[in-house]
């Protein structure tokens, strides 16, 4: 007797679910229905600041998986089709197909949450107006592409300095924009301390990114003919021939609220190990609308970002499909660059520590990407957080040129191993000139780490 | 009242080592004298394929800390001096100082044995020949570049294929000259299995090296001024206007067997965990004259690398100063590149696990260094092995492009930590569209490495 999966949205979670069931069960055991109310599926929205830089040349390279492709593998997919309404008691969906407005119920054995998030759109006078966008969809890259060609000036300000935030600077450099990137917070990158944040504004003022910090914006100044004109804060006010918003997002988690799903602190669905929704044997979800463990502080997170939404996918797909996976949790590493300027970090911040109830030294550290004496050798910042009395690593910062970012993912597998900082200055990593110093910059933070444990005791 | 340390050897291990005890304890508790040989200290010998290709300008570059550096600190160093005998019982050192010619005995209180290594070097005819050079010391670089200066061609001929081999094949070519790497094993880079292996000499044969692999050189044919003229091997001959030798180092560990100290297998100095020579309370060894303990087979193993031998001095001097530290052993960790190509290992090769009495799977995968559709996104291979029934990893292999090498770093922290390939799928690395396709390419592997037990189990 074949089963019906149903799957809410079509991108990272959805589809690898999908295709990870289907991989498990072919169509006479198992009858897949992806709903998506867009027009694509499985692309890369952590791509679109390098389609809009110029980096990447179209919109089609950053679709993974085409719906033609999953078609054929048996998934029926329902794109520009919405689902309005989850009936948990019933095991039903109703979705309404935006072109003709019809609304049908649909019912399902298996359901799969992958709604995603909204960006954050403060009602600020002016936030509709022209030439002000997101970059969440592929529908908003193609906006902004399209309001860059006809833009009468060069001058833009991105509004928020996170991840997308400085992504969306440095596409905007490289497009020839004057940028200005305003931001709520005293430094970029509020993901990292403020003293690491510190060198990352550093750069960006070096690279000719006007950075302003502590600036809360008050309006959107728009033109009479209805275009922005100017981002206002309550200092000072920044002309701007367009604007890109990038003050982060929330779980898309409506639908869910309004079928009593359990919700966490972050507005995120809770799950179990499985991606199961808590208390709902038959209903699974993940990607940018759960919330994940922090295996670090032992807290729930919300943290978007498409290499979990896979994770998550896959592991939906895999129990789904009769398999076992579970998803373990996350140390929060996360990986960005402006130009030339990597930017890392796994584990807590202090005031993640502060806020979990741990003690801890911290240490900072300069060094090379690789041996002082080879050519094109940059300096690398690196912050280490320890647990006080047991010196159990806690988090890592990187902020440097070429090479910087990924070595922050020494860090990331030690935490997930729960090492100390002691046991991190023996580990073996690759060295040779062209890749390292003698001690890896890591294993020199891990090393005056280990001083400050001890100072500590 | 005061102790003397006395060290034999003033490179990365013995230096570090009287630095370190230096920090602990000032010139009124401890006196420190360091005998070196040669005339430099603490240099960068794997920095010397980079001198000799021009990466490096000038040859003091590759000198981390002069000798008047290390004076300054209150360490006696005396430079051109041999230590020519150990006499352990009686607790002292003979040394006869290369100027003088002058013989006289020291006794120690500590004694660090930090001889390092010799280069392998056959009794094959021509050995002798202008023209034939090692790579070991600044000497042999400053000979090299002598030679290369006055070559009358520019046929070059590098024997052997492990790392020294292929840095300088790059070094040669990087000159101008046209390269031949003969080879005794199957494949270059003998510290890989063969199939990865064979990754690296078409790589190496696609930058316009010519690679012969399961080669015996039989003589180096030499013209009648007494210059090197060819490399005649078991099957043909190779014109060579300047032969270089690459073809491994030994434990230099003469003066320990004669003093009768323990040796192993590999003909390295035994020591305890905190590098203290076996059954011998005062007298200390690291760096390329030691075995050193494989996590992972539980076997020893000679490994001459310069990240490990700072650790021992630094570890060894912390013992000597009155502080506690240890080295726990090694994954087998080594990373490398010929021009744009990366090479790195970690852990066991297949004839390894086999040596070793374990079972396993192995997989291979394909992936890029970028996200696919990121400009410059790179072809990567990563090999894996895994126990089988455990699933634990046993080892990594990668060879690829810019981002390759480094990435080694991830199985070496895991293997450490005695990770699963279970549980390295859910490693949360580091991921943005320019570092990493969504699926690092060692999740890749990870995940193929977990399918590949479950079907072995």
């Amino acid at each position: 007797m074949s089963e019906r999966l149903v799957v809410i949205g079509g991108d990272a979670t959805g589809m690898s679910a999908a295709s990870q069931a289907r991989r498990m069960k072919d169509a006479s055991a198992l009858e897949i229905v992806v709903f998506e109310r867009g027009g694509f599926t499985s692309y890369s929205a952590c791509g679109i600041p390098y389609w809009v830089g110029g980096h990447v040349a179209e919109r089609d390279a950053l679709i993974a998986r085409t719906p033609e492709e999953h078609r054929s593998r048996e998934i029926d997919l329902r794109l520009y089709t919405e689902v309005t309404e989850i009936d948990v008691d019933a095991g039903r969906v109703r979705y309404r197909e935006r072109e003709t407005g019809a609304s049908t119920w649909m019912p399902y054995d298996h359901l799969v949450i992958a709604t995603g998030a909204r960006p954050v759109r403060p009602p600020l006078p002016g936030i509709d107006a022209q030439g002000v966008h997101g970059v969440q969809t592929l529908d908003d890259g193609q906006a902004l592409l399209g309001t860059l060609e006809q833009a009468r000036g060069n001058r833009a300000v991105v509004v928020g300095a996170g991840y997308i935030g400085v992504e969306m600077a440095e596409a905007l450099i490289q497009r020839g924009y004057d940028v200005t990137m305003v931001n709520r917070g005293p430094e970029p990158m509020s993901t990292l301390d403020p003293d690491m944040g510190a060198l990352v504004r550093e750069a960006m003022c070096g690279m000719g990114i006007k950075v302003v910090g502590d600036a809360e914006v008050a309006e959107l100044r728009t033109a009479e003919d209805g275009r922005v004109a100017a981002v206002v804060t309550d200092a000072a006010e920044y002309p701007a021939d367009v604007v890109v918003l990038g003050i982060g997002v929330h779980p898309e988690t409506e639908l869910a609220r309004a079928a009593g799903l359990p919700l966490g602190q972050h507005g995120g669905l809770r799950t179990d190990l499985a991606m199961r929704v808590r208390g709902h044997e038959n209903i699974w979800a993940g990607g940018d609308c759960v919330e994940v463990l922090d295996l670090v502080s032992g807290r729930e997170r919300h943290i978007p970002l498409g290499t979990h939404a896979n994770k998550h996918g896959q592991i939906i797909g895999a129990n789904i499909g009769g398999g076992y996976a579970i998803f373990p949790g996350v140390v929060g590493t996360a990986v960005s660059k402006v130009c030339e300027l990597e930017v890392a970090r796994t584990g807590l911040r202090e005031k993640d520590a502060q806020a979990a109830g741990l003690q801890y030294v911290t240490v900072t550290v300069e060094a090379t990407n690789r041996a002082g004496y080879y050519p094109d050798a940059a300096p690398m910042t690196v912050k280490m957080l320890a647990e006080r009395l047991t010196g159990r690593l806690l988090g890592a910062q990187i902020v440097g040129r070429e090479g910087a970012g990924k070595r922050v993912d020494i860090a990331a597998v030690a935490l997930t191993a729960r090492m100390t900082v002691e046991q991190m200055t023996m580990l073996d990593l690759g060295y040779a000139p062209p890749f390292s110093p003698v001690w890896d910059p890591v294993l020199v933070a891990a090393r005056k780490a280990v001083t400050a444990v001890r100072e500590r005791r």
